[in-house]
């Protein structure tokens, strides 16, 4: 893990800009951190837009993590931001654009290529992310996940037993096989769903609900589209994380 | 309103037992509320087993309602308690525990026979007692209602203008009428589910969530049956009402 560029925000958050080999990521950390006070960490999913065109959502969800005393860290998804492009993946992207610009519903097929090369390439990634961002001595643990693609989520609370809750956003989609991994998630989770949500079945967001095997799992659902969630929501799933990560 | 008894808890919540006419209730206040800084009020609804075995969950949210600087009021519902029974409620009771015994679904005529004649009689007095809690020097709104039977809490918030916050607790049996009722609601909502609720149709519970008119609605639904309500839905809660009432 190597910083390349760092910065005091105006609230005292350290945030510093790195790369975990060819994968360019982000940490901020409270100004409390120190090696004989490490904090928690929350690890920011994403959609694959880009860590440049997510950092001010980035940057205000990683302020409120740090208000919280946690450190909160991101990395560039596989094939996003200035990373490269796999030609199955710009496919299935290409097919996606061509099924919703026509009106048909968006097949298993399409979902599954669009989604599942994703997972089993960005989850190794946050996985070693993790491993580096966890060997420093301001970090000390536990670590949360929140937010960004769900199959991303659902995975890396699967394989990852260092993460012990995780906030996740229904506003994707899902792979039918996640649904059964779902099954296999054991730790709390607090699920926000947009029920206005354009890009996104409502009903399969409820059953990947109902299917997630963890003993403590919340639905927040809220009125308005995928990007119109009020900002209480985000008040909500800081508390869950200060419950689970204090 | 008459007080008939007046007891400081321990956390200087002012305790004060009344009665409307016929009808028993208690006024809660935290200590802060005066003739010069009167505060807002939460009517806190409850199920129809009586104020006095209901108590015990009852004070302890009126204690967090003062602790956030709201007054908190209820009242005995009709044939609730030591108020007299009629016979038609204690049919459609009976007709209820023979279906449930029996294991048989519960019919759309016991629901209404059990619920329509309940709202029709409590939610006039529900606006009575604001009448006379709001003639309070120390007591000057914006009024919330909380919980209780929610097709009650529904026809009070389409009926009562002086209600502009509803926290809704999706777990009780909803005669169909109400579904249309609940399109006229237009008030923000907070509206809590137990997913696995014995005695709740789940998906009746989202329809009526989907029914609701209001702009602003939230539905939390958390893991286990009727009475598991985990302690954290009341802080989101009172975090709604904190934003709605203060």
């Amino acid at each position: 893990m190597n910083f390349t560029s760092e910065q005091r925000l105006d609230d005292g958050t350290l945030e510093r800009e790195f790369t975990l080999g060819e994968i360019p990521g982000i940490l901020w950390t409270p100004a409390s951190a120190s090696v004989s006070e490490p904090v928690p960490l929350i690890l920011l999913g994403h959609p694959p837009l880009g860590l440049h065109k997510m950092y001010p959502r980035l940057v205000a969800r990683a302020r409120r993590c740090a208000a919280d005393g946690f450190a909160a860290a991101t990395i560039e998804l596989p094939g996003s931001g200035d990373r490269p492009r796999w030609a199955a993946a710009e496919q299935a992207r290409a097919d996606l654009r061509q099924a919703m610009a026509a009106g048909e519903p968006v097949g298993d097929e399409i979902i599954d290529a669009l989604i599942l090369p994703l997972v089993e390439r960005a989850v190794p990634e946050w996985r070693a992310a993790l491993d580096s961002l966890l060997a420093r001595p301001e970090i000390g643990g536990p670590v949360g996940y929140s937010g960004g693609i769900i199959s991303i989520g659902i995975r890396l609370v699967v394989v990852e037993p260092r993460i012990v809750a995780a906030g996740l956003f229904a506003g994707s989609f899902v792979p039918r096989a996640m649904f059964e991994e779902a099954r296999r998630v054991t730790v709390p989770l607090h699920v926000l769903l947009q029920w206005d949500d354009e890009g996104n079945d409502r009903q399969a967001s409820l059953d990947l609900f109902d299917a997630f095997g963890s003993q403590e799992k919340t639905l927040h659902a809220n009125m308005g589209g995928h990007t119109g969630v009020p900002q209480f929501a985000g008040e909500d799933a800081a508390g869950f994380f200060a419950r689970h990560l204090r």
